[in-house]
């Protein structure tokens, strides 16, 4: 590396040319820095825990709500394209009509942790009334737990990985017969046993039969459609990545995509 | 719009076919959404309020440190592109490498509107040792405050808008002699008067003369640089919008970048 731009503080001619080329720090102050950082982001994590408890009110008072709301959940998740894309077997679209009550529980110890239940209908697919996929947390060995600090946040929280500290569950589901048994009618493919992710997902309901969830499903489902599930349901949100100024054009856009887009679920008021 | 897809509560072969194609809702059920929708919206904004809260002491420990590093804030200022597109001018970062502490001051009745305070040292350029910038919260006439609900939000706060009801203000700039007069030397062009955006905006220090802030350097100051300072001093973030995989990418990419792209600031770190 060479000395150019390189300065001590010594302003004069070359500081007039370049001001603010190049900056020196000091260790010390790279350790404060560095120190300030954790302190920042400490605090994010207490306000990201503190407004999933202070949500979990709102969404109570949804639930019902939503509940009595013909194919409300079924509609607001086929709304988001990437779970639209793992749902596409008309089959899979049949089934998941009966779905009527979707709710999120987060685990007590470390709120990034969740079970999501699918609360189903009687359905001539499976006996189950729920489906449980569980992101279990289980806290890494010789993880110290550590003293919660002012705002309640642990070293163990701070450090929590989702890729480490969280493995997903296997969830049984009792299909009715073969006819209507969906993992075997439409299997998850996979070429190569070294391969992580399936050429072929299959049916939706893999998502249970498997523990892992490779096309991350469950934190589309968790993160993206339920909090905001009556902007998915009204087809307000699709979970695709766009800037806003993009979703303002949309918005505009709104009447003609209606005509076009016929694959995508549609909400229209009915008078009673 | 014709009737093809609507659907009354049928199911049967049509049902199969298409079992999520149009849905239909009552008024009243349209109501109870909306109603839900304002009781997500109020928490939201209830979190965001109380997450400003519990930033304050970070800020407030993080300021002496940062203050003691020497062009802390006109690199991490700089390291922003949109804020370093605004103060191109070499005679604006000469005067910029003066500034020494930058502190954001929120409105005790709107979180949502603050003044920047830019503290400068002695300098050849003017005689302030500080520039102020306040988006000044102008209470919409009418606008009914509300009795606050249990997460302190009133009806005012709900309503609130950026563009109604705050009011950039002016502040004037002492400049020592015509030589360092740099909205002199370069001032904002504006070639129509009806247009809003200046042709050329001149000199960053324009942002003080004026009362107005075309660009939203307040806000891109305010909301990116400010909460992050640190990233931006050490180059970690830029203000792009840049999804999270290209980042990763830049990250790689940083020894390359810092051969080439020596407009950047940068930062290296010095054995004491």
């Amino acid at each position: 590396m060479s000395g150019k731009g390189v300065k001590r503080a010594s302003p004069g001619a070359e500081e007039e040319k370049n001001p603010l080329g190049d900056v020196d720090i000091t260790d010390e102050d790279a350790v404060k820095l560095q120190e300030l950082q954790k302190c920042y982001h400490r605090v994010e994590l207490a306000v990201e825990r503190q407004a999933a408890e202070k949500m979990q009110p709102v969404y109570e008072k949804r639930r019902p709500v939503v509940k009595a709301i013909q194919k409300f959940w079924p509609v607001a998740l086929m709304n988001h394209e990437m779970f639209a894309i793992h749902c596409q077997h008309n089959l899979d679209q049949v089934a998941l009509a009966y779905l009527e009550d979707l709710w999120v529980v987060r685990n007590p110890k470390e709120f990034r942790a969740f079970t999501i239940e699918f609360h189903f209908k009687e359905n001539p697919f499976f006996s189950n009334t729920v489906l449980k996929k569980e992101y279990k947390y289980v806290q890494s060995e010789g993880a110290k737990q550590g003293e919660p600090d002012e705002n309640g946040i642990t070293d163990a929280m701070f450090e929590f990985s989702w890729e480490r500290d969280v493995e997903p569950q296997a969830c049984k589901i009792d299909w009715k017969d073969d006819a209507h048994n969906l993992t075997k009618l439409y299997p998850r493919v996979v070429d190569d046993a070294d391969d992580e992710m399936p050429s072929d997902g299959g049916s939706f309901f893999n998502y249970f039969g498997f523990a892992d969830d490779p096309f991350d499903l469950g934190v589309n489902v968790a993160h993206d459609v339920y909090p905001e599930a009556i902007e998915y349901f009204l087809g307000e949100k699709s979970g695709a990545e766009v800037d806003s100024e993009d979703e303002e054009d949309e918005e505009d856009d709104d009447e003609e995509d209606a005509e076009i887009d016929l694959e995508k679920p549609r909400v229209k008021k009915r008078k009673v």
